[in-house]
C-alpha cells in the first residue's frame, strides 16, 4: 500500500499493521532466572525455614490479590447496577410520558445523551491517561504471560475484571507500585520476571474467576493462555486466588443486597440457572449435526469479522464511511473521545429506532422477569419484545435470551436484533474506551442461537417439543464466544456446555480474535510448538551473528560503548574467557553496576565499599535506568569491571547443528530470553532470541518467514 | 529390622519395601526424541501434507481411543450390572424365604459363596496371569506418565476404567498389540516414547471421563497426574478422546436401556442430580468452618490408612493376625486368591452380622429409591436401613447417602457402617485383586459425613432447617477422597464441589495415597520441582561419573563387551570425537545396529546393502532383544561401527557448575532420561539420569538422599 493510495482514501497514514511484520519493538521477559553468585549465595544461605516463609508469602499475596480482585468487581458490579439502573429508570420514565403526548424524540435525545456522558468518562481516562487501557486486555496479558513485554501492561489503570486482576498482582506482589510512587519494603525476594509472571496469572485467575463465578475456569483460563510449564503448586495458588475472589465478591454482594452470609450468587455475569429449563432436557443423538451445524456457523461471522478487521485496519475505509476512517485513525485524543460518544449515541438511536418500529407485543407474564418492561404502544398487559433485548444491560439481555419461555421473541425481532448488533460491536471492538468483546459475542450468539430453535420448531413437525429455544440460545452463544474467542477449554467450564460442538469449533476456525489482533500488532509470540516443517533449519540459520560478547573482566568504556549503540540495541551479553564461553549477562544488571560504580579498581582503593548486592538489582526492578541517564566519567571509563559474580555461569547452550524445533522446545519451555549457540569447542557463534524464533509461521504453503521492522 | 524379627513375626523376608530407598530396577524412558540423521531425514523429506496427514492420524487415534475405551466401559457396566442384579436377587430372595422359618445362616453362607466365587475369578486373573493388574492401576499411569518405564503396564489386561484407557491407547496408538503378537504395519511413525505417551494420556483420560461422565475432569486428570508440559494441541486431543469415549458410552447404554438417542446418562458413576436437594441450599458463611473441620478431617483416616500402610508394609503383623500376614507376604499365586476370597466372605459375613443386629427400620417411601429394601424383622412396609448401606453396589449406596431425606438412617447405623467398611476397605486394597481405592473413599466419607449432617443437626437450635444431611454427605465424600487420593483438582470438576474446603485438604495432606505407593514401592519419581533447598549442589555432585563413552567410529568388541557388562548396564552413551561431545546413544539404538550389523567393512564389500532406516528401529520398539540373544563372531568383534547418523548429534549439555534445581528443570520440562555434563572444553566429565535427581527429597529437617538399591 502506497501513501498515494491512503492520502487518495482520505486515511492519514498509519504505522503498517501487517500480519507478516515481526515487530522489533517488543522486547522479552526473562522467565529464566539469572543464577549468578549472588542468586546462588542468597539461595544457599537460607534455611530450610526460609524457604517455608517464602512459601507462605506467596500464598498469603494470591489471597491478597483474590481479595482485592473480589473488592475491585463488587464495586464495578454496585455502580454498574446502580447508574444502569438510574439510566434506564429515567429514560423509561421519559419514553412512558411521551408515548402518549407524543414527542418521544426528546426521549431518543435523552438516551442517547446520558449513553454517549458515560461513555466520555471512559474514553477520556483511556485517550488522555491510559491508552493501553483500550480494548478488552486480554491479548495483552496473553502476550505478557507468553513472555513479550507489553509497556505499562501492569501498570495501575480501569479496566475489564481480567486486566484488574493482573494490574492488582502485579502491585500487590511487587510489595510497591510505581504508578502511586509507593515501596511497602516487603515481598523484595518477588522482583524478578518468574515471580511476578506466577502473581499474574494468579491475578488474572482471579478476574475470570471474579467475572464468571467459576474458579476453575479461571484457573483453566491462566494455563491455557499463559502457562507453558504445569506446576502442581502454582496451579494450587491460581486456584486460591480464584476462590478467594469468588468468595470475597459474593460476601461483599451478599451484604449489599441485605442477606449477609448467603453466598448463593457465584459471580457478577450470572445467566441463571440452567438445571430447570435446559439441561434437564436431555440432549439427543439427532440434536448432534444440529449442534455441529450451529459450530460452523459461530464461525462465519468471525471470518466476517476478521475479514472486516483486516480491512479496517490495513485497507482503510470499505466497511465504514471515509468519516468513520478519519476519527479512527487520527490519534488526537479529542477525537478518539468523540468517536466513542458517536458511537454510544448511535447505538442509542438505533436502538430506540428498532424498538420503535417494532410491533412485537408479547404479555407480561405473572413472573414480571423484565426488568424495565416497555409498554409503548402496545396493549395495556403486553410489552414490546424488541425493548427486552435493546434496553437492557447485556447481561440481562443474554439472560432472558436462555430463559425466556418459548414465544416470547419473533423471529423478525431477533434477526433485526442480531444484525443491527453485530455491526454496533464490530464498532464498538476497537474503539478508545475499556470495552471488551466476551458480551457482545455472547448477546450476538444467544440471539441467532434462539432465532434458530424457533425457526426449528417451526419448520419440523412436532418440533415445538423438543427444540426448546432457550437450549438453542446457549448453544449459540456458546457457539459465537467459542468462534471469536477460542479459548474454549476453559469456556466449557464456565458456560458448562461440552458437547462435539466445542472441538467443531476447534477444528475448523484457524484462529481466534484475540490471536489476530496479537498478529497484527506484529507481536514476536511464541506458539507452543515449532512449524512442522521447520526440521530442515538449525540454529546456525535463525540465530543471530556475530555476537557482542564481553570478557570476564571488561573495560567500562567497551561496556559503556556496546550500550549505548542504538543500532544494536542488545539486551544479552555472553561472557567469554578465551576460548570458550563462560557465561551471560544481561543489559540491565550491567546499567545497575555502572551505576554503583562497581568497578575493580574502586574497589580495590575503597576496602570497605558496601558489596552490590541482589537488593539493589531489586530495588531497580523492573524499570531499569537507560544508558544515558548514567553519567560515566573519562577516567571511569579506562576502569575494569569484575563480571564474575554477576553473569549468570550456567547459560543453556545448544549445538550450532541443533534443529528449529529442537531449539524451540528448550526456548519454551524454559521460558528462555537469550539462547547461546555454542560450536564445538564451546566458543560462542551465535545467540538465538525470541524474534529469531516467532518469525517462522506456516503459511498456506509451507513454512514462511515474516520480515522484521522497527515499528 | 533384622531377618530375626521377621522369624520370630512368623512372616516371610520381605523384599525391602523402604521408603528410604531407590530402586535401581526401573528404567526411565525418553520423552526426548533422538533427532539422529535418520529422523532428520525424514522429517525434511516429509511434505507439509505428509504432516497434515499426521496430525490428522493423531486425531483419529484418539478418537478410536475413546471410542474403544467407551465400548470397554459400557460392556463393563453391563457386565457388573447384571451380575450384581442376580447377586443380591438370590440372596434377596433367600433371605425373605428364611427370615420366617429361621435358619439365616443359610443365607449367610450363600452371600458369602458368591461374594467369593465373583472375587476368585478376579484373583485367579491377576494372580495367574498378570500381577501388575492388581490395585487400581492408577500410580502405575501415573509413573508412566513421568518418566519411569514399569513393566508391562500398558501390556493387554482387565483393570479399572483409567487403566483400560490407557491400556487401550498403547495398544492402538502403535497399530500392533504384542501380547496378540499382531502387527497392522500401521501408524509406525508413532513408535516411539515421545508419541506413545501423548496417546496414553488420552487413554487415561477417556477412562477417567467414562467412569466419571466428565471429560474436562478426565482432561484435567492427565495434566495434572501426567504431563509437565501443556501443549494445547495435545490437551484437545485428549479432550476429544474423552468427548468421544463419554458419547460412546452413552450411547450405547441408551441403546441397552432401550431409549436410544437418550444421551442424559453420563458416566458410568452417577450419583444422581444434586440440584433439587443440595446446590440450591445455598451455602452459607457461617457453615464454611464446618467444611474446614470436616476437610481436616478428611486427614485423619488417611493419616492412619497411611500409618497402618506402613506398619502393614514394614513391620508385619500389628494391625493383622499373623495368619493374614503370612497370607499377604507369600508370594505363591494360590494363597493370594485364597486371601481374596476370605476377604470376600467376610465382607459378606460382618454386612450380614451388621444386618441381622441391626433395629434400624424405617418406612418405605412412596418413590421406591431403594433397589433391594430387606425387610427383615421389620414391621410390614419398613425396611432395615443398614441393608441399604451393605446389601447394595457402592455406588448405589453412595446415591442413597446423598439424596436419601433426612431420618433415612439412624446415627448408629451410620457409625457402625462407617467403622466396619473403614476396615474391610483398608483389608482390601492391597489385595491381589483390581481393586481401587475411589468408590470406597465415597463411601465412607459420604457415610461419616451424612452422620456429621445428622449430628449437627441434632445439637444445634433450629439445625434441621439448614443442616441437610445429604449436602454434608457430599462434602463428607469430598473430603475423604481428597484426603486420600488428592486428584484435587480434578475432582473439583468430577464432583462439582468447590469450596475453600479443597484448599484446606491441600494445604493440610501432605500427600495422598498414590504417592505413598509410590514411595514404597521406591519408583523414582520426578516432582515438579526440586527441592527448595538444594541450590548448594551442583551438576558436579550429583552426576554419575567415569561415563563409558564410544568413539564416532567404535570396535564392535569394545561396543559388545560395554553392552554386556552386567554391573553397569548402562542405557546411553556419549559419542566423543577425541576432544568434545558430539552426539549420545542409546543402548537401543546399538542393539538394532548390532542386530543388523551395520559395520563399516561390511558396507565396503557389500555396497548394495540395504540401508538401515528409521523403520528398523520402529519394529524393535518398544522391546529390543537383550545384548545376549545377539550372536557376534569373533572375526566380527574386529569390524568397525559407524555411529555418527544414528547417535543424536545435538544432546542437550550443562556445565558442571550448573545448580541442582537447574538440572532439573532442564531434565523435568524436557522429558529427558540422559544429561550429558561437560566442562568448559565440552569434554564429557559426567551424565545426570533420574535416580540422580530423584534420589533427594525434602524430610522434615532438611534435604535428604535416598539410598540406592537393586530391589
Amino acid at each position: 500500500m502506497t501513501s498515494d493510495e491512503d492520502s487518495v482514501r482520505g486515511c492519514p497514514k498509519e504505522i503498517p499493521h501487517n500480519e507478516k511484520l515481526l515487530s522489533l519493538k517488543y522486547e522479552s521477559l526473562d522467565y529464566d532466572n539469572s543464577e549468578n553468585q549472588l542468586f546462588l549465595e542468597e539461595e544457599r544461605r537460607m534455611s530450610f525455614l526460609g524457604f517455608k516463609c517464602l512459601e507462605i508469602s506467596r500464598w498469603v499475596i494470591c489471597g491478597l490479590i483474590g481479595f482485592l480482585t473480589g473488592l475491585i468487581a463488587c464495586c464495578i458490579d454496585i455502580a454498574v447496577e446502580n447508574l444502569a439502573g438510574v439510566k434506564y429508570y429515567v429514560v423509561k420514565q421519559n419514553i412512558e410520558k411521551f408515548t402518549e403526548v407524543g414527542g418521544l424524540s426528546i426521549s431518543l435525545i435523552l438516551w442517547a445523551v446520558l449513553n454517549s456522558a458515560f461513555v466520555m468518562v471512559g474514553a477520556v481516562i483511556v485517550a488522555f491517561f491510559e491508552p493501553g487501557a483500550a480494548g478488552s486486555g486480554i491479548p495483552q496479558i496473553k502476550c505478557y504471560l507468553n513472555g513479550v513485554k507489553i509497556p505499562r501492561v501492569v501498570r495501575l489503570k480501569e479496566g475489564p475484571m481480567i486486566h484488574s486482576g493482573a494490574v492488582v498482582a502485579a502491585g500487590v506482589s511487587q510489595g510497591r507500585s510505581t504508578s502511586l510512587k509507593k515501596d511497602f519494603k516487603i515481598f523484595e525476594y518477588f522482583r524478578r520476571d518468574t515471580e511476578k509472571r506466577d502473581f499474574v496469572s494468579a491475578g488474572a485467575a482471579a478476574g475470570v474467576s471474579a467475572a464468571f463465578g467459576a474458579p476453575v475456569g479461571g484457573v483453566l483460563f491462566s494455563l491455557e493462555e499463559g502457562a507453558s510449564f504445569w506446576n502442581q503448586m502454582l496451579t494450587w495458588r491460581i486456584f486460591f486466588a480464584s476462590m478467594i475472589s469468588t468468595f470475597t465478591l459474593n460476601f461483599f454482594l451478599s451484604i449489599y443486597n441485605n442477606k449477609p452470609g448467603d453466598l448463593s450468587s457465584p459471580g457478577l455475569i450470572n445467566f441463571g440457572r440452567f438445571e430447570s429449563d435446559v439441561s434437564s432436557v436431555a440432549y439427543n443423538l439427532y440434536e448432534i449435526p444440529l449442534f455441529i451445524v450451529m459450530g460452523a456457523a459461530g464461525k462465519s461471522p468471525l471470518l466476517f469479522l476478521d475479514f472486516s478487521t483486516l480491512l479496517l485496519v490495513n485497507y482503510g475505509a470499505i466497511l465504514k464511511c471515509v468519516c468513520v476512517c478519519v476519527l479512527r485513525y487520527v490519534h488526537r485524543p479529542c477525537l478518539q473521545v468523540m468517536e466513542a460518544m458517536l458511537v454510544a449515541a448511535v447505538t442509542a438511536t438505533v436502538s430506540f429506532a428498532m424498538i420503535y418500529f417494532s410491533n412485537d407485543c408479547q404479555p407480561l407474564g405473572p413472573d414480571q422477569s423484565e426488568d424495565y418492561p416497555l409498554q409503548l404502544f402496545c396493549a395495556d398487559g403486553e410489552y414490546n419484545s424488541m425493548a427486552t433485548a435493546f434496553f437492557n444491560t447485556p447481561e440481562r439481555s443474554v439472560r432472558s435470551l436462555f430463559h425466556n419461555p418459548p414465544g416470547s421473541y419473533n423471529p423478525l425481532t431477533l434477526s433485526l436484533f442480531t444484525l443491527t448488533y453485530f455491526f454496533l460491536a464490530c464498532w464498538t471492538y476497537g474503539l478508545t474506551v475499556s470495552a471488551g468483546v466476551f458480551i457482545p459475542s455472547l448477546l450476538i450468539g444467544a440471539a441467532w442461537g434462539r432465532l434458530f430453535g424457533i425457526l426449528l420448531a417451526a419448520i419440523t413437525p412436532n418440533g415445538s417439543v423438543w427444540a426448546v429455544p432457550g437450549k438453542y440460545a446457549l448453544m449459540g452463544a456458546a457457539a459465537q464466544l467459542g468462534g471469536i474467542v477460542r479459548m474454549t477449554l476453559s469456556l466449557t467450564v464456565i458456560t458448562t456446555v461440552y458437547t462435539v460442538l466445542i472441538i467443531v469449533i476447534h477444528l475448523v476456525v484457524p484462529q481466534g480474535l484475540y490471536d489476530i489482533h496479537i498478529k497484527l500488532q506484529s507481536v514476536p509470540f511464541l506458539h507452543l510448538e515449532a512449524p512442522a516443517t521447520s526440521h530442515w533449519l538449525t540454529a546456525r540459520e535463525v540465530m543471530g551473528a556475530p555476537v557482542t560478547c564481553f570478557n570476564r573482566i571488561e573495560k567500562v568504556g567497551t561496556i559503556v560503548d556496546v550500550l549505548s549503540n542504538t543500532s544494536t540495541n542488545h539486551n544479552g551479553f555472553p561472557v567469554v574467557v578465551p576460548v570458550a564461553i563462560c557465561g551471560l549477562i544481561l543489559r540491565s544488571q550491567l546499567i545497575v553496576l555502572l551505576k554503583h560504580k562497581v568497578f575493580v579498581e574502586l574497589a580495590r582503593s575503597r576496602l570497605t565499599q558496601r558489596k552490590l548486592q541482589l537488593k539493589d538489582f531489586r530495588d531497580a526492578y523492573p524499570r531499569f535506568p537507560p544508558i544515558q541517564s548514567i553519567h560515566v566519567s573519562q577516567d571511569e571509563r579506562e576502569c575494569m569491571m569484575d563480571l564474575t559474580e554477576f553473569m549468570n555461569p550456567t547459560p543453556y547452550t545448544v549445538p550450532q547443528e541443533t534443529s528449529l524445533p529442537r531449539v524451540f522446545k528448550l526456548f519454551r519451555a524454559l521460558g528462555l530470553r537469550h539462547l547461546v549457540v555454542v560450536d564445538s569447542e564451546n566458543r560462542v557463534v551465535g545467540l538465538v532470541t525470541r524474534k529469531d524464533l516467532a518469525r517462522y509461521h506456516l503459511g498456506k504453503h509451507g513454512l514462511e518467514e515474516m520480515q522484521l521492522a522497527q515499528t
